[in-house]
């Protein structure tokens, strides 16, 4: 960390602050510039708190040096987690294609669903059964009915599931369940739930939330990697932003960003990304174009009917020619589908 | 809700959509103007999902007509509604002033700064047991032990307990110690933990999310409503922008905005809305002059020996300073502290 | 457009609209709810000023139906405009790909880049004479002296030249040395230079402003459209969000809506969308492969010489190596480079 | 300026930047830490362009110490700077209150208005004479026949002249007939513009860009400063977010930190601030409890008439009330009307 002194700090006032960075541990160094002094914490400077200093007289502000995670780090692991899903290993040259619903909503929904993403080229099915809705009037999910349901589209097309926890309470009853319990953008930084799922042992999806940047997504991921969970999957889902025409603005360059930042597998869902069906594949495509390591997309079998999010979710012929148009593009990029 | 359909839109696809509207139980209102057809829904639109039309062949878009929340709205409900706070009525033509610090963290730190905010006019005091904090490796909080050293506080000056619940699993204790169970910006969306203080009964501080809408605010609201508690005292406290000289950007216009929309006390929170002790002051004076009915304020005994937010936390005499020139704002609005 | 009333409006309130609205020559289309009436606007819209019925009284708010846009729209004119450049039609299978510097700096430099650029396959040359820079203390731009430098490059490579125009005076001279003129994104609003570029005739490279809507970018082009010139290609270009660890944010989704909504090429700068080197390639492909009708990269002979946007220039070697991966993706969309 | 390196940086790459930084005419200060080297820049960075040490083998990135103005720095000139609006001067104790319509339309439209308001006691008028319009088919304004009407108003009333110049070509005839330049929230950045009426040595009045930094404004008014142009206001009028309940969000927290950062006197305008009539009076009074030293509102004789703006304008009794109001809030901050 360094922290800059106004301008006209006196010497007094330097003291004071080289006083009280010793006194929490670390080493000062000191650079007197013509305008301001700059004073430098050296030292692992992760858990300290930066208030601590801001607040001392004559300091203008701090800026901090490192990264404030350690383990979802690229600097501290340089080589790509991959992380197991079924057969496949998230990270590796094949994309996960995670397809399916958003809402499990009844029986044949979902096994239809299921059949239809799996003979498409899925490799992963998703879909809802504890549903975080803005409104309390809206569906909520079928809750454990859901959880099994997704078990019998499981054992009809061999396709691992992955599912939302909403809160601690409901991470034992998905794991009991799930191949990957999903945390969903609202829920990245509910702290007690991270941590549960961290110590649940089971591999994660974790989606950025709406309003988080990658930094604060990287640091709910270190929540999850301190209790030594490491099979964490980061999921790009669209960002807020002042943009109306799309529900999300696609924050592309997270891609690449989070790549070069740490060592964990990212997947797009260019669904929520956009938020309008018509807008999904092109998404898609630049997703893996980007070097997205997987999709995450809704496909309903009939989307005027689906109890949520109908508007994003793409019929299954409209998925089966993504795949298609995904594979070139894959292929381009020298991955595979 | 109405549907506005595509320019091109064949009589057919009006009619496929007629069909579906129908099939949902509304009646229909049909408007043909030279370049779109509009497709009036009527009835209470509330738990339909959008999607359900927004797919349907020859559909551009819809537009909803209603509000979402029902409980929340002042048309439903056009008197203000009164949160008890120990003597004071929220809502009232007195202000609250809850102040006091950031955590819980030591005996004399809460018991000197609740003495400190007593004395200088503070109707409440806050402060944090169960923190959320962006790195697993930050001071998370003393839990249950914080929760007894704000009783010890409570009894010490009679200030009523705003502090906060993290997850559905610490409602119950944290109703067990407080008289306000405080909903943190993160969590605004965390619905079984909405729902948990619902039924709680217990008197609720909504913190609006950093990147939440003021209408999902109101929603946030309704979870805990339709639980049937009414005690619910709605928060602003600075929203995420591309500005970055404070650490939020604190949404003046949200006060006049929620005070038209609901009948719910409207709290306003200068520290975290400007995260830089500098400018609390300004904005605290700003908030009771747009009509806030109370502030929410961090006081530290020691600032620079902060666990958390020792940046945006004013010395004691700094907040008396302060509740002095509340004191004239508020009677320049013809209203107390 | 449609106009909402509040829920109590009286039949007087109702009645004092329907007049004004026939009043601006309007048909009316009443549409009683049961817990809102809604006057539908039957008519062009476009010319109208909303506010005239927003402050009537018992009037909500007014949602508009029909897009403010008619020149610009893909309604009106379904076929892709194709724009050319030299020998390529912008729009059609074959990508645009336009490079060059930031800034002419010098002979050398523009003459160096500009070789290199069009040896990796560039088809055009982009290099700014007028430059709007944040600081009045910050290199400025050659001026006219630039302008020259380019067209020499122009003629040792053949590639078009694209560069800006700062204010409506500069669009003379900026037209007589220029193939393209660009409208920055700091002057997507500027409406005199519009008009003025729209009366010039020359092909125009009109980038989206970093906090202007989609919506409002095509607002942008109607004015240049409004003048009779439809020699307009649009350029997303990144916009202003939250996040921090990219200069901008790439808004990728913009790509397919552009496409949707507007028959007018569009083209990408992932320089700019990203303001990072290290992310430019990544961002390039995923604009290709979302359908994006060329790229303008930035590239520098030197990037620790540039005047300006050295952080975010390619060298000529990593651009050569882009043309490359950029070709693969254009074959996979069935595009060509 | 600091230059952070990447964690395995080599000496040879550290002595790579150490040159350049030298060749620049700087200083170096090199910093050794455990995790990261760090390279102190000594020297006035402020012509300095960042990239030229980003792109450098083994950085990561630059950090600016100083601030990039100079002239608008409170730093460099403690005191405030009171800028004379007829017989007031602006920065002062008391308020300037410049209110009138967003657009001249008529000779009996702005002579009513300009007289409603100087009863209420506004102290100058506003009133667009050339308007940018985000739609070319929209009301673009009288011209100078609008000025010409501006000037009989101040004839009629006394009342200074607001009013805007859209590019460089308008500065000279806006100078002619009117006291203040204004500098519209698009033109925030139109740096040909900045420097005509830095030069034209005329009152300027300069709007935040809606997508704009603090740090943008006062470079932005560094533009005109360093012309020799030091009679500037800066006007605060609202940011684009992404809440939708208002046009913009007033960015309350601007006014704290600009009187901190600059000399300048600021003005809040809460008419573009809100977008909304019924929301306007109380960010009037949150402006001027912050600090702001005027106001600028929107007003107009017969809002359902209007041109432009209708619904954020004020009627003339309504600004009388809100006068009369906002006379008490002055008072109990210490200032006037």
């Amino acid at each position: 960390m360094i922290i800059v002194m106004k301008d006209h700090a006196s010497a007094e006032q330097i003291a004071g602050v080289v006083t009280q960075v010793e006194a929490q541990g670390f080493r000062v160094h000191l650079s007197q510039g013509e305008e301001r002094t700059i004073i430098g914490v050296i030292g692992d400077e992760r858990p300290v708190e930066v208030g601590l200093f801001e607040v001392l007289d004559g300091v203008e502000r701090t800026v901090p040096i490192l990264k404030p995670y350690k383990l979802a780090s690229r600097e501290m692991h340089p080589a790509d987690t991959l992380v197991p899903l079924d057969g496949l290993k998230v990270g590796g040259p094949r994309l996960a294609l995670i397809a399916g619903p958003c809402s499990v909503e009844s029986r044949s929904q979902i096994l239809e669903t299921a059949q239809a993403v799996k003979e498409a080229g899925a490799t992963a099915l998703r879909g809802g059964a504890y549903k975080p809705r803005t409104s309390p009037y809206a569906f909520q999910g079928l809750g454990e009915a859901g959880l099994e349901l997704l078990v019998e589209a499981r054992n009809l097309t061999g396709l691992p599931i992955v599912t939302e926890a909403m809160s601690e309470d409901q991470v034992d009853i998905v794991a009991r369940y799930a191949d990957v319990i999903q945390i969903g953008a609202r829920n990245m930084q509910n702290y007690p739930l991270l941590n549960k799922v961290g110590k649940s042992g089971r591999t994660v999806l974790l989606k950025r939330g709406m309003m988080s940047t990658i930094e604060e997504l990287l640091m709910a991921a270190e929540y999850i990697l301190a209790q030594g969970n490491t099979r964490v999957m980061l999921c790009e889902r669209g960002i807020r932003t002042f943009e109306k025409a799309t529900r999300n603005t696609t924050d592309i360059n997270a891609i690449p960003v989070l790549k070069r930042q740490t060592h964990l597998p990212v997947i797009l869902d260019p669904s929520h990304g956009t938020g309008k069906v018509d807008y999904v594949a092109a998404v898609a495509k630049a997703g893996v174009a980007a070097g997205a390591d997987g999709l995450m997309i809704e496909v309903h079998s009939h989307p005027e009917k689906a109890l949520s999010d109908g508007g994003q979710s793409l019929k299954p012929e409209a998925f089966a020619k993504l795949v298609k148009d995904i594979r070139r593009i894959a292929e381009a990029v020298d991955r595979e589908v």
